[in-house]
């Protein structure tokens, strides 16, 4: 019944006992935290499986908000997934609140961009970050994103500087819900 | 796994021997007919089942085009699901190609309303025709949408009139699969 189409990338994140990144910290920043693990195992596809003490969904694919003026300027910096000196991670699932979903999509692109700077501000931090905005909600999960990230240690603490931007921004007054799991392999 | 939020609408259609519509009509305009079937059951839910011959999945949710000053317009004159002299419907799956799913937001927003006026010129057939429309492609499912439509037998024509429309705008040069599947009950 699933199968997902070039430029789709349906990913599962099981936490517990197996995979190759170590949890070091998970923080429940807004809402529910997830329950303790100690690994986080990455799968390709949607996987119905009982591994692991929680499993979360989601699929990549087409641009929600960019325009190609942004395009433009993002795909030469973008970094792929996979350098090996990127040896920390981080999944920050994030839930929005039903205010969010129910703005048409002016609105929310105004709020996202114009006003949060969201692309704009985090183009800086480029190409020293890699990432991947994995969609949730249409699968019904308890999350609407998770965002993923990898990079090296000596980039840890630009990470940390851009993650403090994006949640002290207008966009971030519609989350109600967020944990920010850090990662090491 | 699967709790989907208020204001989603997940729903799984099964064609097959059983469901209050009857399948009158059922012709590939673009790409794979789907299998035959004599009736057609709507569930609410991702529902995994084998029931019936063929099952397409999908969910309604926030809008991914539509601005204010249209929503505005619309919301007035969207008539609701189920109304008693709506014993006509049709089911439309549609897949857009790689090409438009690679395009960025304002670009897909471009050829949609400004050179293919989807929102403006459908308008005019408000309220007479009620519809939903089902996302899928973050499903894994054949197709990228499941749009459905209900009206009374006296608005049969009209429905023709609006799907002929649709049908002729740049918008669909990038439908590379679509199936429309006629019902009454």
């Amino acid at each position: 019944m699933s199968t997902y189409p070039a430029g789709t990338f349906p990913a599962t994140f099981i936490g517990g006992a197996a995979g190759v990144w170590r949890i070091e910290t998970s923080t429940a920043v807004t809402g529910e935290p997830l329950p303790p693990a100690d690994r986080l195992e990455v799968r390709e596809g949607i996987v119905p499986t009982s591994a692991g003490t929680w499993r979360l969904s989601g699929v990549a694919g087409h641009p929600r908000y960019v325009e190609r003026r942004e395009k433009a300027q993002l795909d030469p910096v973008t970094p792929p997934l996979g350098r090996p000196e990127a040896t920390m991670a981080a999944l920050i699932p994030i839930r929005k609140s039903a205010a969010w979903w129910a703005l048409p999509q002016d609105e929310r692109r105004a709020i996202f961009e114009q006003r949060s700077r969201h692309i704009a501000d985090s183009m800086p931090f480029l190409p020293r970050i890699a990432r991947r905005l994995y969609h949730a909600r249409d699968l019904g999960q308890p999350f609407d994103f998770l965002t993923w990230f990898e990079f090296a240690p000596g980039h840890a603490r630009a990470f940390d500087e851009l993650v403090a931007m994006l949640r002290s921004r207008e966009e971030w007054t519609y989350v109600d819900r967020e944990v920010d799991i850090r990662l090491a392999r």
